[in-house]
């Protein structure tokens, strides 16, 4: 098991990274000074696999558990199931000392994480992320929310949790496609910050992919070493933190046009740092190898690398025009300077159509 | 025109009291800098009498201007108005950098807050309160947030305003109901910190009625001091800022046992408040002599003392139950000491009941 801590003051918080973790989930909020009551926050699906491992866990450390479960996907990040939770730890009777633990992916860990930071104007919360995606980028640095029918992640709030605990035996359960699309974050961590790490990558993608343990908590563990980083040097995403919207602009533009049913976020990320690469080449920042190393990588992992043709792109702008990032009418752009760095670069709609259409 | 400052490192934040500053909202807002878009949320009510004031003094200093309004009442502070608010936002792509500004009394600012809280993980907001209640005490200190049907401000956040401009031309304007139930906050700044502030009520509390400017100014300016001195030491609310809710505890359980339609908060706050001071006493904790000025102030304010005795006690203790400082089955009670003196007191069910009955 790897510990890593980020560190923010007195919101700094731990993060666990191993295999079999998730049987000592209750001596572990234990020792990170949680008791009473918790809410275990799930879906159906995640719920089957791994509600009655962390309940008795959990039971068995003295917690008093209730679980609550949301319906699963992405367009269920919502202010109704926001409400339902509400009403569920109303009803029970949950305390500002009460907890809140959410199990599932990326979904479950926004909407969990922000009634936590809402709910009596905060409660603790743990995150115990059991996708690749959620567990090399959500559960890490305190962004929850929830969707606006016209956007994602429109509403929500920064709330770090007070414990991550990663297992990667979760992963086992895993669909092959969601695996892949988690990847993609991890490759965006090696062109964000880490040529080692995209090395690491272009060496053992496949051993990756076929969840070889020791690699996997390595990998995840120097992923969420690297979110702790930015993290901490810009919690609030001020500036620095931008970073890690490496392909996000176009990746959220797609998913809102698609109506977040097409395309796994990873996979929409995945082309959208394509075409971030694409556009930081077309705008003389990246050299043309790197762009070439960037978009075998995506492939070799079994990403989409295109635009679907159908999509029009102006639609795709307006999207972006409605991003937080954008300001008077310009769009700002996490630009890849080259593996392992970036710069911000704000980039007018027909600058990136014309980089597009190139 | 009075200034004070808020100093919570950079979330600091200047108040200012006078007469005539509503006129003066552009400018102060462009000195705080901010620019852009600014949504006015407010109602009805409140709409009518200040909001072609406040948009061309804000238009005047080149803000564009977006007035949101919500139905008036407590009833309406909840997640629907909320929903309403961010679909503006949305709408008219209000961006991190645009602002928030609420213009009303508790209901507006809470809501108007908890939007600014949470639209794109938050953006900046100003706290422009026209009700004597919301001078003295909601618009400083950073608690915002929505009712649930079964509990007062049940979700919420801790985020503080940018500014806060309290002009005391527009308690001109107040019903005088709602005028006298704002009195209840400013004794309670009396009882739990001010003996002077208690002793100036006692003499003048009738100028104050009858709005005199000069003591207006002198008396808000003191609470907001007062509270900004207790939000500094405690900001969130892990222990002393509880001292705030003297009267709360059963004022709140009062509000919610009638519907929130029958008191205006001040009014189950001054009810609270004897009744806090009476179990003070009962405890051994308060002379009888400062209890017997106390009921005196509030009834000569022109405030309630009793619980209506067709409310059961029973259905108070309940609500009391699920206010957000009890914690294992015992309620948190701000207990009155001594005028300008308080302590923290957990009772039981049992002991607030004979207390009450004695």
């Amino acid at each position: 098991m790897q510990t890593l801590t980020v560190n923010l003051g007195d919101r700094s918080y731990p993060i666990f990274v191993g295999g079999g973790i998730l049987p000592r989930a209750g001596e572990l909020l234990q020792q990170a000074g949680l008791h009473g009551k918790v809410a275990v926050i799930s879906n159906p699906t995640v719920a089957r696999l791994y509600l009655d491992t962390t309940c008795d866990a959990l039971s068995g450390a003295g917690f008093e558990v209730m679980p609550v479960l949301v319906p699963d996907g992405e367009e269920h990040k919502d202010l109704k199931s926001l409400a339902s939770i509400y009403d569920r730890l109303v009803a029970n009777r949950f305390e500002r000392k009460s907890c809140i633990l959410a199990l599932g992916g990326g979904v479950v860990g926004d909407l969990a994480g922000f009634a936590a930071a809402t709910y009596l104007r905060g409660v603790p919360y743990v995150q115990v992320p059991t996708t690749l995606l959620s567990q090399v980028d959500s559960s890490v640095g305190g962004k929850t929310g929830v969707n606006h029918q016209d956007g994602k992640n429109l509403i929500g709030a920064f709330y770090q949790p007070r414990l991550v605990l990663i297992d990667v035996e979760a992963l086992r359960s895993l669909p092959r496609r969601e695996l892949v699309a988690g990847l993609a974050e991890v490759i965006k961590y090696g062109i964000i910050e880490d040529p080692e790490l995209f090395c690491l990558m272009e060496q053992a993608i496949e051993r990756l992919i076929g969840l070889d343990p020791g690699l996997l908590i390595r990998v995840i563990a120097t992923c969420c070493a690297i979110k702790a980083r930015v993290v901490e040097q810009d919690e609030r995403e001020d500036d620095y933190r931008a970073v890690l919207n490496f392909g996000h602009t176009l990746g959220h533009a797609l998913e809102a046009a698609t109506g977040y049913t097409r395309f796994l976020h990873g996979e929409a990320v995945a082309i959208g740092m394509a075409k971030a690469s694409a556009i930081s080449v077309h705008q003389g920042f990246c050299d043309r190898s790197s762009l070439v190393r960037i978009r075998n990588l995506i492939q070799r992992a079994g990403l989409p690398l295109e635009i679907p043709p159908e999509i029009p792109l102006e639609a795709l702008i307006q999207g972006m025009e409605l991003d937080k990032k954008s300001a008077a009418g310009k769009i700002k752009f996490v630009i890849c300077s080259g593996i392992g760095k970036t710069c911000f670069h704000s980039l007018t709609p027909g600058e990136i159509l014309s980089a597009l259409d190139a």
